[in-house]
């Protein structure tokens, strides 16, 4: 007998299959089961009628445990009342493994309780929604990157110094050095930049913050794309264009996945291109009107952050912070010297900040001047140094946090959910 | 004036654009120079013809160092001779910044030379190429998986226990506790494929060993896929069909980049399905044919898997090693209590082994067993142990590692070459 998958189910009506899963949830009256089969593309009821099959066979049904694994057999028939429009008049089961005492009831669970269970958790609808929803930006990311020209460039996790002093970062023993996890593949990608034109990379970063907000893991994943002869307003533009293809890409192929998760789809079908640019100065001026007791020079807080996007429908680009509160790295505003090139971008909703970016500094001499006022040793960044002595060009780029366009798409409270093995200051099982 | 890009020069024929880019060669001849420019998609010839540019151009051009940064504008001209097909007849040259002294010249250059300087090496034509087929081995991977229904899940970096020992790992402090860098994301796609069915994770691994041959990384990417409801021969397919479509894909998409590292194409045109596939008694008794002294239960040396290899047009896939050389979560063969049900396959050309996997064992009492004779703490694989408890099905993956497979493609000496900043004993800079 063919063996399917439920996801495919529609394509089988009238014909008998195989099914292969786990009970995820189950009911019973009388003549009857109801089972709830689902084999990680779908779930599917699968109905056991007494006089369909033998006595052995329906009696074990009645104490099949959660989670049990199983083969069914049965004839797929159309079904207007099931959610699939399908399911399955059961001739045979063959139970693999018969589980008791599965953890996860169908009853609610406190967050604690399931992040450790957190190898379990991710065969409930829930998870498996979200982690559906991240797969897709993923994917989009790097779909985006593709059709623009960009040159995937993995950057290394092992980095012998720190951008940002070494307070926040994982530190190792490297045979006989220190070795650090990157905190952002983004100088890496300005060499990339200048060899390929356009790169980025899309992986794992790291930060020992000691940090339990809502929008902190330890390890989460970034995309950083990079790019030659480019200035601040192009990267602008790049940063949007993702942004909102992104947007898109999840309104249209997670639907499924947006309605398990009870998301209002209303805020993302706001957003819409161009997304509002506002300078550092003027968000300040806002803030103030609407309350903030932010002063000039100051880094925006998170509730700053929110109170700021809740005027916006789309995300708000918000560029040329105080140099004073950004990375050595960034390239000064020729307009104000108290002002750096860069941007970043909060997510509406009161998610916070999903991208940060800029132009970067390409003049050697000014760039030897801010790595010595940032007391930062030169030697760990001769390298880096050498991109702007040997064909140095404007180049800009910028990080997105994969997690945090996550949360904000799914519309979840906290990052934790967004990856399929959270690290917290809290989580480091399973 | 339009600016271009090098790789759309094609329908820009007879029109007048600008090209960015650097200096990647130069040659002079009185009344002309050529300058080849390169942008990160493709190298042009510029012409420069004295009597079309401002003398003060013409001369600077003289002048200009190799990797100098550059926009050039002129006449796009179908050109014969031009390996792309077209040149450019310039009119302007304006010079973003002249690079004296570019370290890497045409000339040959010692290895460890070229490592130290891997951020500058990149622009070279040769990493450019071997980058261009990792990349399109990274997306033949995901395209592949995507068609055959696994859903991508990341597993986690930072890892509380040690699957095989804590020797080769490197560890860092967690807050207040140890953790270690992954070796492996298996046993959380074995978590993941019981909530997906198919599941995969692509991204960095790390082994601190202290060897120095030229298959190894401390750093390195691997696709892990593994399924649930599978046994060890679709396993086997399934890593079959997973190389043959990358080779394919390579031979395809990369003709350009493989022409330029001088790949003899032949080997790889020879692969075809299916793999030979032979058991690890019949591959100690070729090699004992073939004159190794290996003794049944030893694993396979190097030396060894080149020997077998080299047999073969196509990669071999071995199967059903001694379980003593195994890791302890491989099942055991029903057939012969001696082996394990796993496969690795070893690539042509004495590319050793790429895919290392097998079929898990699925039942809980003999999986504690093993954990125990392991000597490994029960308590850090409670989680892993709960797969077993809840709804255990037979299942299998395999690992399969990028690096490996790029140098076999490319026919490079040494992996280091294939991943963009490699990170060795020796190697933490750039």
């Amino acid at each position: 007998m063919e063996t399917v998958k439920i996801a495919q189910i529609a394509a089988c009506e009238g014909r008998e299959v195989e099914l292969r899963g786990w009970l995820y949830n189950k009911r019973s009256s009388g003549k009857l089961h109801f089972l709830q089969l689902r084999d990680g593309t779908g779930v599917i009821q699968c109905v056991v009628f007494r006089d369909d099959v033998p006595p052995e066979i329906f009696s074990r049904c009645d104490h099949l445990g959660q989670e049990s694994s199983l083969k069914v057999q049965g004839l797929v028939r159309r079904e207007a009342r099931s959610p699939i429009g399908f399911e399955l008049s059961v001739r045979g089961v063959e139970v693999v493994q018969d589980a008791l005492g599965y953890p996860i009831s169908p009853k609610e669970h406190g967050i604690a309780f399931l992040m450790e269970q957190r190898h379990l958790w991710l065969r409930s609808s829930r998870p498996h929604a979200v982690l559906k929803v991240r797969a897709e930006v993923l994917k989009a990311c790097r779909d985006f990157m593709e059709q623009g020209g960009f040159t995937p460039v993995d950057a290394p996790i092992f980095t012998p110094a720190a951008c940002e002093g070494t307070t926040n970062l994982f530190e190792t023993d490297y045979f006989d050095q220190k070795a650090y996890l990157t905190q952002s593949g983004q100088l890496y990608m300005e060499a990339a930049a200048m060899a390929f034109g356009k790169a980025y990379c899309l992986g794992p970063t790291f930060r020992a913050e000691k940090s339990k907000t809502r929008r902190h893991l330890t390890e989460f994943w970034m995309i950083e794309p990079e790019m030659a002869f480019c200035e601040l307003a192009e990267d602008m533009d790049v940063a949007e264009g993702l942004v909102f293809y992104i947007v898109r890409r999840i309104l249209e192929r997670c639907q499924a996945e947006l309605a398990v998760l009870e998301r209002d789809l209303t805020p993302l079908q706001k957003v819409a291109v161009p997304f509002p640019r506002i300078s550092y100065d003027e968000a300040v001026g806002l803030l103030r009107e609407k309350g903030s007791d932010i002063e000039w020079g100051q880094d925006l807080g998170g509730d700053d952050e929110t109170l700021l996007s809740a005027g916006y429908d789309a995300p708000v680009l918000v560029h040329r912070y105080p140099a004073a509160v950004k990375a050595f790295y960034m390239k000064g505003d020729p307009q104000d010297s108290r002002l750096a090139l860069c941007v970043d971008m909060l997510a509406p909703e009161g998610y916070g900040e999903i991208v940060g970016g800029g132009q970067r500094e390409d003049q050697l001499e000014v760039l030897e001047q801010k790595i010595d006022a940032h007391g930062l040793p030169r030697e760990a960044f001769a390298w880096y140094l050498d991109l702007r002595r040997y064909g140095s060009v404007p180049h800009a780029g910028f990080g997105m946090g994969i997690e945090r366009v996550v949360a904000w798409l799914c519309g979840l409270h906290h990052v934790r959910e967004t990856i399929p093995f959270p690290r917290t200051m809290q989580h480091l099982y399973p």
